[in-house]
């Protein structure tokens, strides 16, 4: 079925149903002109916004409807993670070019409800119109935290503990293995790394940990490793050392850079959309922040130490030697 | 300058500063993963989301930069009115083509930081992406409204009065005068009706008036009257009977239309984009509504009745003759 044919109304009236995963505080949600929220005044509300553009952020040669749905909940779930908040309420604009059919917007939804539900989070309303040459879909999420407790990228303190939430590098492997089908990986490897590209998870119940056991700094890792910590160092006014020996790779990741001819360090610090945390913490909290997250099964490495601001952003290499970070992550207008 | 000589991150620098028209409830805003805001518990919080595409919503060709940031404010505002509330804080996701100049940027900013503050909307953060056809803009709006004060369209009643608070059409005919640049028109009118498409305003102090007054529904004329009658009709389960000659249509809307071969009323039931208001009143209540607003400097007439659903949707024409009302709004899919 063409989209014409279901017309818009017909449309958003398909999208409309049954995207409430907690009706409680929603006294009006989509079909109104806004949506009505019944807010607690202990809490901080959190809103972010994520815009994703065909071609740019997702390609339907190697994504599926779905999987577009799917990543488009978890980047901004992300963002709201590395508040250390959780998700609540979201909006989503779509733009859609005219060849789309009703399937494909079926599908697109179907993976946006399934990361809803998963996640917590009431779609509760949005905006639809046409967008003649890509799909454009934007997701505004808003979420909260106890009041106090938003974990800032500015928080960093010099002598801080460095640490990520997990393994580096998938996605970017993934992305790889997407524009490279014909290299020769293991299937059930390259269907791993792809999906850690395709379907990224937000590191939502870590957030939560992390804030709190009182985490200086908190940043998710959308952009590469080195700008998310020239994120951190900018904001706090620091400087950061990280060994490269200690930063997490997956051998699998390792495995697919060696076939293609690549450092997969440079994967790790440039390549986007790993999706996991990067935080600091004071000396002395490290050692109970890594029982908390143990125990809750969730995992975190040491990568380095805040240093002050003069020193720069350093990365020790595997031989030991010392070299600016090159904080290279995604830029979409660099030249 | 092009946008690959400044980088995204000169880039939001540049669009970060000076976004702040209410900074009190700002905890934080631009410049983290997402935006921290203190809320206050007796509050509803409203969230609306409007996605403008270039070709679409808008054209370089006759609006400017400004003009564009303008009415990406008023649309989302229009909305926060409609359901008889203020807003508050918005995000802001905009896909940018190549060939965007900063400057270009600096002047959809400049347009957008003059609405938010005359609205008293804060921009608390944002997106900025690749778009490589199209500007797209997005923009999402928080807003909040007295807990049990929304004003939705499911609340009009059988018997209630029909009112819209301006004359409508204008923005119909500033677009015709557009798109037909050489339409022997007087240059004042023609500005004046231009302006009334490209930099539209909402009716913020209108929605709170009515909120008050207690009206039973309300939306804003986004999408042509006819559309909007329809969808207050569906909502609330109910029919309506309009009149052409109560139809409040500008002298230089029907002068515009005369030169231009059209009916007007076709302008007014089908042209989007008056962003005025259409509410229901008990006819008790009719007459303090019409002092309220005469009281405050807003206008508004009364266009009909809310007539039992089996009714249907009914326009009587200026000769009596009592005809179905085409509801034929802005379809973005239609065939």
């Amino acid at each position: 079925m063409k989209l014409h044919e279901l017309g818009e109304f017909g449309l958003i009236k398909r999208l409309s149903g049954d995207l409430l995963s907690r009706p409680a505080e929603v006294i009006r949600g989509a079909g109104d002109d806004a949506a009505v929220l019944q807010l607690d005044g202990s809490l901080w509300t959190l809103l972010t916004t994520d815009m994703l553009v065909e071609g740019v952020h997702f390609s339907l040669e190697w994504a599926s409807p779905v999987q577009v749905g799917i990543k488009t909940v978890a980047v901004n779930v992300s963002d709201i993670a590395a508040m250390g908040g959780w998700p609540a309420h979201a909006v989503i604009s779509l733009g859609l070019p005219e060849r789309s059919t009703v399937e494909e917007i079926d599908e697109l939804y179907r993976g946006i409800r399934q990361a809803a539900g998963e996640y917590g989070v009431n779609i509760v309303g949005g905006d639809t119109v046409k967008s003649p040459d890509r799909l454009v879909i934007n997701l505004t999420l808003l979420g909260y935290v106890e009041a106090g407790r938003a974990v800032f990228r500015s928080g960093a303190g010099v002598g801080d503990r460095i640490y990520v939430t997990g393994g580096l590098g998938a996605s970017a492997a993934g992305l790889f293995l997407c524009r490279h089908p014909a290299l020769p990986v293991d299937p059930a490897v390259a269907t791993c790394l792809r999906r850690a590209h395709l379907e990224p998870r937000a590191r939502l119940a870590a957030g939560r940990l992390l804030s709190a056991a009182g985490v200086t700094a908190m940043d998710d890792i959308s952009d590469g490793l080195a700008g998310e910590l020239m994120e951190i160092c900018r904001a706090s006014g620091v400087g950061c050392l990280v060994r490269e020996e200690a930063i997490p790779v997956d051998p699998r990741v390792r495995a697919v850079a060696d076939l293609a001819g690549v450092d997969p360090l440079q994967w790790v610090l440039s390549g986007g959309e790993d999706f996991e945390l990067l935080f600091t913490v004071p000396p002395g909290l490290a050692g109970p922040v890594e029982v908390k997250l143990a125990a809750a099964g969730e995992n975190c490495y040491c990568i380095g130490e805040v240093i002050p601001s003069g020193s720069g952003l350093l990365l020790e290499r595997a031989g030991g030697r010392v070299v600016p970070l090159q904080a290279r992550g995604y830029d979409h207008f660099a030249g």
